[in-house]
């Protein structure tokens, strides 16, 4: 070792950590802002989603859905900030990433379930990221969001069957099934990973299967507005 | 819910899900090529260390630390081929940046070791990224990972002072002693976080204080070089 | 203790230990051979359940068997590489084992449905063992993991039951329950200790609750082949 | 899927279930033989170290050693016995292998001890196989289990050189540190996975390092046999 009163005064050392102080501190100051917006991002989705769990009790939806699309520009405005406040830094987006990827898995689940209770397809990719002002280039929605999000979608579904058929819509089962099996089959294209979008797709079977045997029921039943009556529609279990 | 028959044809979806194929693929493909190349850095970083741990058997060091320096020149090799397979994707730095920051650390506490035998001085964050080719704007050093490579290091010094006094060097403890207190303070001066940062600063407090109880043991006796015994000159707090 | 200076010079140790280090890598070597063997299973066995899963969504399944079926080369391809591989260390096939034992009772389970759904009966474990090429002596298929790949194949039962009277098909339920039945009371025999095995086969009643109470409700609707109707007849516990 | 009436009659299931009932409870009952032999083996090792420990309050150890080495001829027995029970099942020695290995590594840990106190060097593998009457070809000592019980032996070392030192032998320190900075170099050579053993290993620099702590200690008194006085002898804190 060198002699020891050789080596550089301890204020070298101090400028030096003087530095790191500060850009620790600008790091902690950034998160706390990405923080704070993400914390009104995820309170708008639990508006939203709030608001969706009315479709289980109700067959009206199209009042429910005006109210919670209406929060949209809320979070597109959310959003907005979070890519304002990166702007700084650019191109370490991913750095602080994680502290709102989950969020903007629900966001997916709930835009793509508005989208699929509208028009019975799934919401596309391209047009989530319009939706909330999000360009792939600087500030995007990562694909692995978007497809866990498109899987928390999905576990809605076979709960919405089953009200729908209570409510008696009798053909919500044959329509669900046939988009969750595409969907089903749609994801086995992809080569995933043993990850967390794999376990998320894992349990789509499971919604799949529940839809099955609620469409069952109502196809034993003959009770399919195609109406071939089977059996004793008398009985009901 | 719209008409089942009005949306989207799966074959739209299969398009759509293709193209997700194929960029999870991709990003597959690329993580890959990272872990391979971050292996390297791990088995690289295992032989340097297998090397400098010699210098708690000996006292020529020397040698031990050209041995260990001809391995820089890997590091920063490896370095370069990660940010040339991350220079495809330009601002994704951060994405891919989990799967090789241990070992970077790793990486500095060995290259911080071997600059403080060699000049008892810490070795500093601009010169350690200049060691491995790092230059801040696009592919740098985390000032976070140079940081808890430094408190590894510090968790040598107490081993390497007990060495160095069984083998006789009793004017070791007072350098290192110094070193070790001058980088506790700077450190105080961070503002730190609740994270593993704060966790390893912590830990050092540690080794401070053995290093303290070494040079206490060496002094008490008036084994320090500028001898004076304890008996008529007491010990300075 | 004896005189430090008489013990075995540390070139001994190094010389012993070097075969140590021959000998761990061979066997890491052989390790890493196995595994991209068993990944390459795991992803055939991937593509021929994917395929089996639609068997849900069609009655023309003659065609999927096929598809399905042509894989199995692949898979008996496959285990002979494993063979060989293990060739070398013969009587170590139950070291390494483990590493292809689940990826094994998941083939055997999509062996057996294939079989059962082109015979309605059990494929034995003989006709596994020569369809997979594996022969009892050197390098077979254990008695535990055709089991447990039984119970995993009768877990797609009430599935496929469900979905065939869906699809019209109101005489499955009852050969479905006649299989199962019989499975279920053939593993009875086995005097099981409370092992992942057992815990399987437990699991396997509740396929066959789910079955039975599909046959219930076609029976009590009348809608068997032999339609007699509930109303006369009643149900036969 | 084919008629059911065409499927095996049930009483064919039955007759191959028979079988594996008899294979299942075949091996079941060489598992409860083999676990008996096992359980004999740790309580005969148990014994062993109860003795064992005494050399951390004893200076002569040679009655210890005689009363511990007495012993081993009961595990030679042991192991042969799991030789022959395993003997009618050739070739399946790793398939049962599970249910001794950690037994065994204390074994070895003993073994290993026991040698170093009579001859301050290491119990070799061919030796240790020798002891307990294992041919690697047929019935052997597997490496790691070796080297994970020579780690435990090391763990042994700081304890007995502290109690050493207490009881006077001031030379101790010196002796265990070499052979454990030998040890331990030799150990760097293997290449190893991240496995059990990596683990062992990596815990025995906290036993090396205790060791230098201790030998720190009598170092900085003087009391080492060729007893260069330093410092004040009179002190001791």
């Amino acid at each position: 070792m060198a002699d020891g009163d050789s080596y550089a005064p301890s204020h070298s050392l101090e400028k030096q950590f003087e530095a790191f102080r500060t850009e620790l501190e600008e790091s902690g100051t950034l998160r706390e802002r990405i923080r704070s917006v993400v914390s009104e991002i995820e309170s708008t989705t639990r508006v939203m989603y709030a608001t969706l769990l009315l479709v289980h009790q109700s067959r009206s939806i199209s009042e429910l859905l005006e109210k919670a699309k209406s929060q949209i520009v809320v979070l597109k405005e959310k959003y907005k900030q979070l890519a304002q406040i990166l702007g700084g830094c650019s191109g370490q987006y991913y750095r602080y990433y994680g502290d709102w990827r989950s969020e903007t898995q629900s966001v997916v689940s709930i835009l793509t379930f508005i989208h699929w209770l509208e028009t019975g397809s799934l919401l596309e990719h391209k047009e989530a990221e319009e939706k909330l002002g999000l360009n792939n280039s600087e500030f995007g929605l990562d694909v692995e969001d978007y497809l866990i999000g498109v899987c928390f979608m999905s576990n809605e579904l076979p709960r919405y069957v089953v009200n729908q058929v209570t409510a008696g819509d009798y053909d919500c089962p044959r329509k669900v099934l046939k988009f969750l099996t595409d969907l089903h089959a749609a994801f086995r294209l992809l080569n995933l990973r043993n990850d967390f979008l794999r376990k998320k797709f894992d349990g789509m079977k499971y919604d799949l299967r529940k839809v099955e045997e609620v469409y069952y029921d109502v196809k034993i039943r003959g009770l399919t507005p195609n109406g071939e009556s089977v059996g004793d529609k008398g009985i009901e279990g």
